[in-house]
């Protein structure tokens, strides 16, 4: 049916080498930077502290003052505003340490009586002092460019006065869905051999939740021409997400429209639901066509766009959330296939306990049954040479975001 | 120092049983609602399909005229737009099958001769139509109140014709920074013995990332009334969390103050760092005081903010993102404390291969230094029990959101 059937990770490789960061750059308040993945090394334009610190409630003193004081032969100093010799200053975590004072000694360690402390415990020099860029020093590398920037990091650059920084642009993701028998949602109630337009809202959820800014165009009937003129239309994107007319029927045009505009790398996948996925690119953007099947569909966007995206993103990979779990049930594989089994967990709290938890598959015939993906908790993902998984097994669940 | 150092787990559910889901709920647009939490079941309102399809490209027929045929003894048909003995209509993938109809014969097992079709293959009544309502049947339930919606479950709504639906309201979080010795963003150089206000920030976009809506207020200085004052005014928000004041020191006046207008149930956890984190409620909302120091304030938010707000917001318990790892060099962990471990990924490609994976711990000095949060890719936690973690054994890293 399709030209071969590529295996699914070197189909993956083979795609994901051919995708390159995007280079724009944009500068943005650090406030609304979370997520967002650092444009360029960040260092530290002041010390911090900037000043000498006290790191503990009590009093600043000449650490040579306290020499020979202990528990039952305290030293006795004079509260002042400045040290002198003889002399001590009030301080607490975090207040300056005053010229002078070389030490802070906690207020455990002290008694006040009137106007003078007696001290128990003798000081070195430089105790309980945070010195001048202890945490960050002055031309510290903070914040190395292609960083995925967290909330923590935002402080960082906070504590430095750092307002604004350069970010690398989102990818901006054209999302074309194609197929005569779409409806556009909101418009009509579809007639016979008719549904509603779901893929393009699907997938740009989640191009955005990967790190992309979704373009999602009006839906392109089942013409050649019109194909063509969609894919011209968005030449300025950095991706290209076609959905539908993947297959090999006759109304199936977008392989090979994607072919006339530039290299089709892969049609057909070693990917259950989800065969008919094409690969490509066009002007040196990648290009996912992935099967109008939903189901088949969303397989493909995670397992392909999604990782472009991420890579177009500059956003390196990061782990799945998974559940480690027990089949209840026995999941068949598809031989040749990287087989995506929708599970349901169905043990009450299955995060807390993991061994507790176990999973159960849903129907895996339809690749057209999004129903089985809403209903699914995960994907039990099954290699392409293992016949199926036994009851009783232990296996990993790759929560559906 | 503090009334008691309550064990963080008992700490935690003895505060979390406190925590009321909101009850408000918002009507808004599907494509809106990712990662929104649905206020009401939902039931379909159609059958999908609302017609018979086909199930694969072919030709549409009355499966007792098929009876017979075989791979050397086809039948003969007239292809033709209506169905009658001895005719079929030529038909594709979820196009709808004609009244009088019964069974689809696929494609590749006939031949077209002119205005005939020679069937191969003999088609018991049902084969390849899809009926009515046999993806999802009107009236069944599509969404169970409670569900955190997904760009696949917002599709499958989409394909029902629903453009709106109830979700609960995003609970409001009220972030009052405290300190005299914080001076706002933006405003002006911090002079000795100030800092700028980062917790507030950091606080507020934790709030957002975890599914809350942050009210960041400003900066409140060291005077109980002035902390009273400023609870008070966000008393219509569902959950309340003050950074700084929680500890021991002259100035540290927020626990009281909490205690005062409300109940205080925890002040000092076995939490390392953040052990001056108190908890507590006001007018039956939550309030979480967060350590001024980063570090203890990042891990008090972790371990109690972020589950506080998930469960405001009706969102159940997820599992982190985890990367299983080598640890290169000893972490001591601080006996009576769950202890926060810094740690820095230090191999290649981590996540791809979890067995080739090296951590190493960050300093864990300095309860205020953030750049050691920032530097780190996750944290190892190390129970209450246990003193350390030796060198080259296997560890959890929960990876810092």
């Amino acid at each position: 049916m399709f030209r071969k059937r590529t295996n699914a990770d070197e189909a993956k490789d083979f795609f994901l080498r051919t995708v390159r960061p995007v280079d724009g750059i944009e500068v943005l308040p650090i406030g609304d930077c979370d997520g967002r993945v650092a444009g360029e090394d960040v260092n530290a334009g002041v010390d911090v502290p900037h000043y000498r610190r006290a790191a503990m409630d009590g009093f600043a003193v000449r650490a040579s003052d306290t020499m020979g004081s202990g528990s039952n032969s305290p030293v006795l100093l004079k509260i002042d505003n400045k040290i002198e010799k003889g002399t001590c200053v009030r301080v607490h975590t975090g207040s300056p340490v005053p010229d002078g004072a070389d030490a802070v000694v906690m207020l455990e360690d002290t008694v006040v009586r009137g106007e003078m402390v007696e001290v128990f415990s003798q000081v070195h020099p430089f105790k309980n002092v945070g010195e001048i860029g202890e945490d960050i020093r002055k031309g510290e590398l903070i914040i190395t460019g292609g960083h995925v920037l967290r909330p923590c990091d935002i402080a960082v650059l906070a504590s430095l006065g750092i307002e604004k920084i350069k970010v690398f642009k989102k990818p901006l993701v054209a999302i074309i869905p194609t197929g005569e028998e779409l409806v556009p949602r909101g418009s009509r109630t579809p007639g016979e051999g008719e549904v509603y337009e779901t893929n393009g809202l699907m997938t740009s959820l989640y191009v955005r939740k990967w790190g992309g800014v979704p373009i999602l165009l009006d839906i392109v009937t089942d013409d050649p021409e019109k194909i063509k003129e969609a894919i011209q239309r968005v030449s300025g994107t950095d991706m290209i997400i076609i959905s539908g007319g993947t297959s090999v029927g006759k109304r199936d045009y977008v392989p090979a429209v994607v072919e006339s505009l530039g290299t089709l790398l892969v049609h057909g996948v070693g990917i259950s639901p989800g065969k008919p996925t094409a690969l490509g690119f066009v002007n040196v953007k990648p290009v996912v066509c992935m099967p109008g099947y939903p189901v088949a569909g969303m397989v493909a966007l995670y397992y392909f766009a999604r990782p472009a995206i991420r890579k177009l993103a500059h956003i390196s990979d990061e782990p799945d959330r998974v559940v480690r779990a027990v089949l209840s049930e026995k999941i068949a594989g598809r031989t040749g296939y990287k087989t995506f089994a929708r599970v349901k967990i169905e043990t009450g709290t299955p995060y807390s306990n993991m061994w507790s938890c176990k999973v159960f598959p849903l129907s895996t015939s339809g690749a057209g049954i999004l129903s089985s993906v809403s209903k699914a908790d995960g994907f039990v993902i099954i290699p392409e040479n293992v016949e199926g998984i036994d009851k009783g097994e232990e296996v990993d669940v790759v929560l559906i975001e």
